[in-house]
Protein backbone atom coordinates (compact mmCIF):
# COMPACT_ATOMS: atom_id res chain seq x y z
CA UNK A 1 0.00 0.00 0.00
CA UNK A 2 1.21 3.36 -0.77
CA UNK A 3 1.33 6.30 1.87
CA UNK A 4 -1.82 7.52 0.26
CA UNK A 5 -3.75 4.64 -0.17
CA UNK A 6 -6.04 2.97 2.65
CA UNK A 7 -6.91 -1.21 2.30
CA UNK A 8 -10.04 -1.30 2.04
CA UNK A 9 -11.29 -2.58 5.90
CA UNK A 10 -13.63 -5.34 4.35
CA UNK A 11 -12.03 -8.36 3.01
CA UNK A 12 -13.65 -11.72 2.33
CA UNK A 13 -12.72 -15.32 3.03
CA UNK A 14 -14.10 -18.30 1.81
CA UNK A 15 -13.76 -21.11 4.08
CA UNK A 16 -13.51 -24.94 3.01
CA UNK A 17 -12.70 -26.25 7.54
CA UNK A 18 -14.30 -26.32 9.24
CA UNK A 19 -17.55 -26.66 7.58
CA UNK A 20 -20.70 -29.19 7.93
CA UNK A 21 -21.13 -32.21 4.78
CA UNK A 22 -24.53 -33.00 4.21
CA UNK A 23 -25.10 -35.64 7.30
CA UNK A 24 -23.26 -32.65 10.29
CA UNK A 25 -19.73 -33.70 10.11
CA UNK A 26 -17.16 -31.17 10.25
CA UNK A 27 -15.41 -31.64 6.66
CA UNK A 28 -12.67 -29.90 4.55
CA UNK A 29 -15.07 -29.53 1.34
CA UNK A 30 -13.42 -29.22 -1.97
CA UNK A 31 -12.74 -25.82 -4.01
CA UNK A 32 -15.20 -24.77 -6.59
CA UNK A 33 -13.24 -23.38 -9.59
CA UNK A 34 -16.67 -20.87 -10.22
CA UNK A 35 -16.13 -19.55 -6.49
CA UNK A 36 -12.64 -18.45 -7.19
CA UNK A 37 -13.27 -16.72 -10.64
CA UNK A 38 -16.99 -15.61 -8.99
CA UNK A 39 -16.16 -14.08 -5.56
CA UNK A 40 -12.75 -12.62 -6.62
CA UNK A 41 -14.83 -10.75 -9.60
CA UNK A 42 -17.33 -9.59 -7.52
CA UNK A 43 -14.83 -8.61 -4.54
CA UNK A 44 -13.09 -6.65 -7.50
CA UNK A 45 -15.71 -5.22 -8.42
CA UNK A 46 -17.30 -3.98 -4.73
CA UNK A 47 -13.61 -2.69 -4.33
CA UNK A 48 -12.36 -5.23 -1.95
CA UNK A 49 -8.39 -5.95 -1.66
CA UNK A 50 -8.35 -9.18 -0.61
CA UNK A 51 -10.48 -12.06 -1.07
CA UNK A 52 -9.40 -15.61 1.34
CA UNK A 53 -9.56 -18.68 0.26
CA UNK A 54 -8.85 -21.01 3.41
CA UNK A 55 -8.14 -24.70 3.27
CA UNK A 56 -5.89 -27.01 4.81
CA UNK A 57 -5.29 -29.35 2.24
CA UNK A 58 -1.93 -28.57 0.65
CA UNK A 59 -3.03 -29.95 -2.52
CA UNK A 60 -6.07 -27.81 -2.65
CA UNK A 61 -3.75 -24.77 -1.78
CA UNK A 62 -1.73 -25.46 -4.63
CA UNK A 63 -5.21 -26.39 -7.45
CA UNK A 64 -6.41 -22.48 -5.74
CA UNK A 65 -2.83 -20.83 -6.74
CA UNK A 66 -2.62 -22.59 -10.30
CA UNK A 67 -5.89 -21.75 -11.17
CA UNK A 68 -5.02 -17.54 -10.21
CA UNK A 69 -1.59 -18.56 -11.70
CA UNK A 70 -3.09 -19.55 -14.89
CA UNK A 71 -4.92 -15.99 -14.97
CA UNK A 72 -2.67 -13.80 -13.74
CA UNK A 73 0.61 -15.32 -15.74
CA UNK A 74 -0.29 -17.46 -18.11
CA UNK A 75 -2.33 -18.02 -21.00
CA UNK A 76 -5.17 -16.70 -19.74
CA UNK A 77 -4.12 -13.05 -18.52
CA UNK A 78 -2.94 -12.26 -22.36
CA UNK A 79 -6.41 -13.86 -22.97
CA UNK A 80 -8.40 -12.20 -20.53
CA UNK A 81 -6.67 -9.12 -18.53
CA UNK A 82 -9.95 -8.26 -16.29
CA UNK A 83 -10.04 -11.79 -15.41
CA UNK A 84 -6.36 -11.08 -13.81
CA UNK A 85 -7.10 -8.21 -11.99
CA UNK A 86 -9.72 -9.81 -10.20
CA UNK A 87 -7.80 -12.99 -9.29
CA UNK A 88 -4.58 -10.28 -8.10
CA UNK A 89 -6.45 -10.01 -4.80
CA UNK A 90 -6.64 -14.02 -3.88
CA UNK A 91 -4.99 -15.03 -1.53
CA UNK A 92 -4.67 -18.81 -0.57
CA UNK A 93 -4.31 -19.79 3.68
CA UNK A 94 -4.45 -23.22 5.32
CA UNK A 95 -6.18 -21.62 8.55
CA UNK A 96 -8.73 -18.62 9.05
CA UNK A 97 -6.19 -17.21 11.44
CA UNK A 98 -3.58 -17.58 8.28
CA UNK A 99 -5.80 -15.22 6.99
CA UNK A 100 -6.51 -12.94 9.63
CA UNK A 101 -2.86 -12.50 10.49
CA UNK A 102 -2.56 -11.55 7.05
CA UNK A 103 -5.24 -8.95 6.76
CA UNK A 104 -4.26 -7.94 10.48
CA UNK A 105 -0.79 -6.40 8.52
CA UNK A 106 -2.55 -3.30 7.18
CA UNK A 107 -4.09 -2.14 9.94
CA UNK A 108 -3.77 -1.29 13.68
CA UNK A 109 -7.15 -2.29 14.85
CA UNK A 110 -7.39 -5.80 15.62
CA UNK A 111 -9.54 -7.72 12.86
CA UNK A 112 -13.12 -8.94 13.74
CA UNK A 113 -14.25 -11.74 12.17
CA UNK A 114 -17.99 -11.39 10.77
CA UNK A 115 -20.13 -14.50 9.71
CA UNK A 116 -23.35 -15.45 7.34
CA UNK A 117 -25.77 -18.20 7.13
CA UNK A 118 -28.80 -19.37 5.63
CA UNK A 119 -30.74 -19.61 9.07
CA UNK A 120 -32.13 -16.90 11.18
CA UNK A 121 -30.10 -16.14 14.63
CA UNK A 122 -31.38 -14.12 17.38
CA UNK A 123 -28.95 -10.65 18.15
CA UNK A 124 -27.68 -10.71 14.56
CA UNK A 125 -26.76 -7.85 12.76
CA UNK A 126 -28.61 -6.29 9.54
CA UNK A 127 -26.72 -5.74 6.60
CA UNK A 128 -27.58 -2.02 6.37
CA UNK A 129 -26.54 -1.76 10.27
CA UNK A 130 -23.01 -3.50 8.97
CA UNK A 131 -22.98 -1.29 5.91
CA UNK A 132 -22.55 1.84 8.38
CA UNK A 133 -20.03 -0.36 10.99
CA UNK A 134 -18.36 0.02 7.58
CA UNK A 135 -17.38 3.70 7.45
CA UNK A 136 -15.03 3.42 10.18
CA UNK A 137 -12.03 3.12 7.60
CA UNK A 138 -9.49 1.66 9.75
CA UNK A 139 -11.50 -0.77 11.55
CA UNK A 140 -11.33 -3.91 9.60
CA UNK A 141 -13.14 -6.75 9.17
CA UNK A 142 -13.43 -10.15 7.71
CA UNK A 143 -16.27 -11.61 6.11
CA UNK A 144 -16.56 -15.56 6.80
CA UNK A 145 -18.17 -17.17 3.66
CA UNK A 146 -18.92 -20.96 4.15
CA UNK A 147 -18.93 -23.92 2.02
CA UNK A 148 -19.93 -27.21 1.94
CA UNK A 149 -23.43 -27.40 4.46
CA UNK A 150 -22.21 -24.16 6.31
CA UNK A 151 -19.41 -23.00 8.79
CA UNK A 152 -19.13 -24.68 11.74
CA UNK A 153 -21.18 -24.09 15.21
CA UNK A 154 -17.92 -22.69 16.74
CA UNK A 155 -17.09 -20.25 13.66
CA UNK A 156 -20.82 -18.74 14.84
CA UNK A 157 -19.74 -18.57 18.80
CA UNK A 158 -15.92 -17.31 18.05
CA UNK A 159 -17.43 -14.23 15.75
CA UNK A 160 -16.89 -10.79 16.18
CA UNK A 161 -20.53 -10.19 14.55
CA UNK A 162 -23.41 -12.64 13.17
CA UNK A 163 -25.11 -11.39 10.09
CA UNK A 164 -28.47 -11.22 9.48
CA UNK A 165 -29.54 -14.06 6.24
CA UNK A 166 -30.22 -12.76 2.90
CA UNK A 167 -34.00 -12.62 2.77
CA UNK A 168 -35.62 -13.71 -0.43
CA UNK A 169 -39.41 -12.90 -0.57
CA UNK A 170 -40.76 -16.63 0.25
CA UNK A 171 -40.03 -19.75 2.52
CA UNK A 172 -37.15 -21.00 -0.20
CA UNK A 173 -33.67 -19.42 0.30
CA UNK A 174 -31.33 -21.41 -1.17
CA UNK A 175 -29.05 -19.13 -2.63
CA UNK A 176 -25.30 -20.11 -4.09
CA UNK A 177 -22.15 -18.46 -2.21
CA UNK A 178 -21.59 -16.84 -5.29
CA UNK A 179 -24.80 -15.15 -5.09
CA UNK A 180 -24.77 -14.65 -1.71
CA UNK A 181 -21.37 -13.32 -1.76
CA UNK A 182 -22.73 -10.67 -4.34
CA UNK A 183 -25.64 -9.58 -3.19
CA UNK A 184 -23.86 -9.15 0.21
CA UNK A 185 -20.90 -7.12 -1.41
CA UNK A 186 -23.71 -4.61 -3.39
CA UNK A 187 -25.80 -4.53 -0.10
CA UNK A 188 -22.56 -3.25 1.91
CA UNK A 189 -20.67 -1.29 -0.64
CA UNK A 190 -23.15 -0.52 -3.97
CA UNK A 191 -23.92 2.67 -5.27
CA UNK A 192 -27.45 3.12 -4.51
CA UNK A 193 -28.82 4.65 -7.68
CA UNK A 194 -31.96 7.42 -7.21
CA UNK A 195 -34.72 7.00 -9.00
CA UNK A 196 -35.07 9.17 -12.02
CA UNK B 1 -51.78 -21.79 -12.17
CA UNK B 2 -54.42 -21.73 -9.89
CA UNK B 3 -57.36 -19.00 -10.10
CA UNK B 4 -56.23 -17.68 -6.39
CA UNK B 5 -52.30 -17.49 -7.19
CA UNK B 6 -50.68 -15.28 -9.87
CA UNK B 7 -47.67 -15.82 -11.86
CA UNK B 8 -45.06 -13.58 -10.93
CA UNK B 9 -44.30 -11.07 -13.48
CA UNK B 10 -40.92 -11.12 -13.31
CA UNK B 11 -39.04 -13.89 -15.65
CA UNK B 12 -35.34 -14.18 -16.34
CA UNK B 13 -34.00 -15.59 -20.18
CA UNK B 14 -30.22 -16.30 -19.98
CA UNK B 15 -30.06 -15.69 -23.61
CA UNK B 16 -27.03 -17.97 -25.65
CA UNK B 17 -28.13 -16.57 -28.82
CA UNK B 18 -27.54 -13.75 -30.08
CA UNK B 19 -24.40 -12.76 -28.47
CA UNK B 20 -21.37 -11.32 -28.92
CA UNK B 21 -17.43 -13.81 -28.59
CA UNK B 22 -14.50 -12.21 -27.16
CA UNK B 23 -13.65 -10.52 -31.32
CA UNK B 24 -17.39 -9.45 -31.72
CA UNK B 25 -18.50 -11.36 -33.76
CA UNK B 26 -22.50 -12.42 -33.27
CA UNK B 27 -22.40 -16.46 -31.63
CA UNK B 28 -24.04 -19.35 -30.02
CA UNK B 29 -22.49 -19.11 -26.68
CA UNK B 30 -21.99 -22.54 -24.56
CA UNK B 31 -23.91 -23.43 -22.03
CA UNK B 32 -22.60 -23.18 -18.26
CA UNK B 33 -23.98 -25.62 -16.10
CA UNK B 34 -23.39 -23.83 -12.84
CA UNK B 35 -25.29 -20.29 -14.48
CA UNK B 36 -28.75 -23.02 -14.70
CA UNK B 37 -28.25 -23.85 -11.16
CA UNK B 38 -27.17 -20.62 -9.64
CA UNK B 39 -29.85 -18.23 -11.65
CA UNK B 40 -32.21 -21.11 -10.59
CA UNK B 41 -31.90 -21.09 -6.84
CA UNK B 42 -31.57 -17.44 -6.91
CA UNK B 43 -34.72 -17.01 -9.14
CA UNK B 44 -36.49 -19.58 -6.96
CA UNK B 45 -35.32 -17.58 -3.75
CA UNK B 46 -36.49 -14.50 -4.45
CA UNK B 47 -40.18 -16.22 -6.04
CA UNK B 48 -39.98 -16.25 -9.78
CA UNK B 49 -41.62 -18.75 -11.21
CA UNK B 50 -40.00 -18.81 -14.42
CA UNK B 51 -36.30 -19.10 -15.92
CA UNK B 52 -35.98 -19.55 -19.18
CA UNK B 53 -32.33 -20.55 -20.88
CA UNK B 54 -32.41 -19.71 -24.19
CA UNK B 55 -30.36 -21.90 -27.07
CA UNK B 56 -30.69 -22.65 -30.71
CA UNK B 57 -28.47 -25.54 -30.76
CA UNK B 58 -30.76 -28.73 -29.93
CA UNK B 59 -27.59 -30.45 -28.55
CA UNK B 60 -27.36 -28.03 -25.84
CA UNK B 61 -31.23 -27.97 -24.92
CA UNK B 62 -30.93 -31.61 -24.42
CA UNK B 63 -27.79 -31.06 -22.25
CA UNK B 64 -30.20 -28.20 -20.29
CA UNK B 65 -32.73 -30.49 -19.88
CA UNK B 66 -30.57 -33.39 -18.74
CA UNK B 67 -28.88 -31.19 -16.26
CA UNK B 68 -32.53 -30.29 -14.69
CA UNK B 69 -33.62 -33.35 -15.04
CA UNK B 70 -30.93 -35.07 -12.82
CA UNK B 71 -32.00 -33.13 -10.11
CA UNK B 72 -36.00 -33.24 -10.95
CA UNK B 73 -36.27 -37.14 -11.04
CA UNK B 74 -32.87 -38.42 -10.92
CA UNK B 75 -30.07 -39.54 -8.23
CA UNK B 76 -30.55 -35.54 -7.18
CA UNK B 77 -33.68 -35.30 -7.00
CA UNK B 78 -33.72 -37.10 -3.54
CA UNK B 79 -30.08 -35.83 -2.36
CA UNK B 80 -31.12 -32.42 -2.88
CA UNK B 81 -34.71 -31.79 -3.31
CA UNK B 82 -34.22 -28.06 -2.52
CA UNK B 83 -32.00 -28.22 -6.00
CA UNK B 84 -35.21 -29.80 -7.64
CA UNK B 85 -37.33 -27.00 -6.49
CA UNK B 86 -35.49 -24.23 -8.40
CA UNK B 87 -34.41 -26.48 -11.18
CA UNK B 88 -38.50 -26.87 -11.57
CA UNK B 89 -38.76 -23.55 -12.65
CA UNK B 90 -36.24 -23.83 -15.42
CA UNK B 91 -37.79 -23.78 -19.17
CA UNK B 92 -35.25 -24.43 -22.33
CA UNK B 93 -36.05 -22.70 -25.29
CA UNK B 94 -34.47 -22.82 -29.18
CA UNK B 95 -35.35 -18.48 -29.21
CA UNK B 96 -36.18 -15.93 -27.23
CA UNK B 97 -39.17 -15.42 -29.21
CA UNK B 98 -40.16 -18.83 -27.85
CA UNK B 99 -39.48 -17.67 -24.39
CA UNK B 100 -41.62 -14.74 -24.77
CA UNK B 101 -44.77 -16.57 -26.08
CA UNK B 102 -44.25 -19.14 -23.03
CA UNK B 103 -44.18 -16.44 -20.76
CA UNK B 104 -46.79 -14.54 -22.42
CA UNK B 105 -49.58 -17.35 -21.79
CA UNK B 106 -50.02 -16.81 -18.01
CA UNK B 107 -50.49 -13.10 -18.54
CA UNK B 108 -52.98 -10.65 -20.40
CA UNK B 109 -50.67 -7.76 -21.29
CA UNK B 110 -47.93 -8.26 -23.61
CA UNK B 111 -44.30 -9.54 -22.47
CA UNK B 112 -42.41 -6.52 -22.01
CA UNK B 113 -38.34 -7.24 -22.77
CA UNK B 114 -35.96 -5.62 -20.58
CA UNK B 115 -32.00 -5.73 -21.12
CA UNK B 116 -29.38 -5.14 -19.41
CA UNK B 117 -25.41 -4.70 -19.65
CA UNK B 118 -22.13 -3.68 -18.12
CA UNK B 119 -21.70 -0.54 -20.00
CA UNK B 120 -23.58 2.82 -19.25
CA UNK B 121 -26.40 3.81 -22.03
CA UNK B 122 -28.18 6.91 -22.13
CA UNK B 123 -31.55 6.66 -21.81
CA UNK B 124 -31.62 3.48 -19.42
CA UNK B 125 -34.00 3.10 -16.19
CA UNK B 126 -32.83 2.69 -12.45
CA UNK B 127 -33.40 -0.84 -10.95
CA UNK B 128 -35.07 1.08 -8.27
CA UNK B 129 -37.48 2.74 -10.96
CA UNK B 130 -37.68 -0.96 -12.77
CA UNK B 131 -38.69 -2.38 -8.85
CA UNK B 132 -41.51 0.20 -9.08
CA UNK B 133 -42.78 -0.87 -12.69
CA UNK B 134 -42.97 -4.30 -10.93
CA UNK B 135 -45.70 -3.46 -8.61
CA UNK B 136 -48.17 -3.81 -11.77
CA UNK B 137 -48.47 -7.25 -11.01
CA UNK B 138 -50.73 -7.93 -14.52
CA UNK B 139 -47.66 -6.65 -16.57
CA UNK B 140 -45.30 -9.22 -17.44
CA UNK B 141 -41.56 -8.41 -17.57
CA UNK B 142 -39.15 -10.93 -18.97
CA UNK B 143 -35.16 -9.75 -18.14
CA UNK B 144 -32.77 -10.84 -20.58
CA UNK B 145 -29.30 -11.78 -19.65
CA UNK B 146 -26.60 -12.11 -21.87
CA UNK B 147 -23.74 -14.59 -22.18
CA UNK B 148 -20.45 -14.88 -23.43
CA UNK B 149 -19.33 -11.13 -24.20
CA UNK B 150 -22.95 -9.65 -23.74
CA UNK B 151 -26.24 -9.75 -26.00
CA UNK B 152 -25.87 -8.16 -29.20
CA UNK B 153 -26.85 -4.82 -30.02
CA UNK B 154 -30.24 -5.74 -31.91
CA UNK B 155 -31.34 -6.93 -28.40
CA UNK B 156 -30.72 -3.64 -26.86
CA UNK B 157 -32.25 -1.75 -30.09
CA UNK B 158 -35.88 -3.73 -29.85
CA UNK B 159 -36.04 -4.32 -25.86
CA UNK B 160 -38.37 -2.16 -24.17
CA UNK B 161 -36.82 -1.46 -21.19
CA UNK B 162 -32.81 -0.85 -20.96
CA UNK B 163 -31.79 -1.33 -17.37
CA UNK B 164 -28.25 0.90 -15.63
CA UNK B 165 -25.52 -1.52 -15.38
CA UNK B 166 -24.94 -1.98 -11.60
CA UNK B 167 -22.67 -0.29 -10.01
CA UNK B 168 -19.35 -1.31 -7.94
CA UNK B 169 -17.57 1.23 -6.94
CA UNK B 170 -14.59 1.32 -8.72
CA UNK B 171 -13.83 1.13 -12.42
CA UNK B 172 -13.67 -2.13 -12.30
CA UNK B 173 -16.88 -3.65 -13.51
CA UNK B 174 -16.75 -7.61 -14.19
CA UNK B 175 -19.27 -9.67 -12.72
CA UNK B 176 -20.37 -12.66 -13.40
CA UNK B 177 -23.61 -13.52 -15.73
CA UNK B 178 -24.52 -15.43 -12.14
CA UNK B 179 -23.45 -12.22 -9.70
CA UNK B 180 -25.47 -9.76 -11.68
CA UNK B 181 -28.52 -12.11 -11.51
CA UNK B 182 -28.56 -12.02 -8.13
CA UNK B 183 -28.06 -8.81 -7.41
CA UNK B 184 -30.35 -7.59 -9.68
CA UNK B 185 -32.90 -9.96 -8.22
CA UNK B 186 -32.27 -8.72 -5.18
CA UNK B 187 -32.30 -4.97 -6.01
CA UNK B 188 -36.05 -5.50 -7.87
CA UNK B 189 -37.18 -8.26 -5.29
CA UNK B 190 -35.73 -8.51 -2.23
CA UNK B 191 -36.81 -7.19 1.35
CA UNK B 192 -34.90 -4.60 2.45
CA UNK B 193 -33.98 -4.95 6.05
CA UNK B 194 -34.53 -1.77 8.66
CA UNK B 195 -31.63 -0.99 10.86
CA UNK B 196 -32.05 -2.66 14.37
Amino acid sequence: MGSNTLACNLAIALVHYPVYNKHHEVVTSALTNLDQHDIARSSKTFGLDRFYIVTPSEEQRKLAERISGHWQHGWGADYNPDRRQALDIVRVTPSLAAAVADFQSGFGKPVKTVVTGAAQRSGSTALVTFRNLLQEADQPYLLLLGTGWGLTEECFTTADLILEPIAGNGIYNHLSVRSAAAIMLDRLRGIEREET
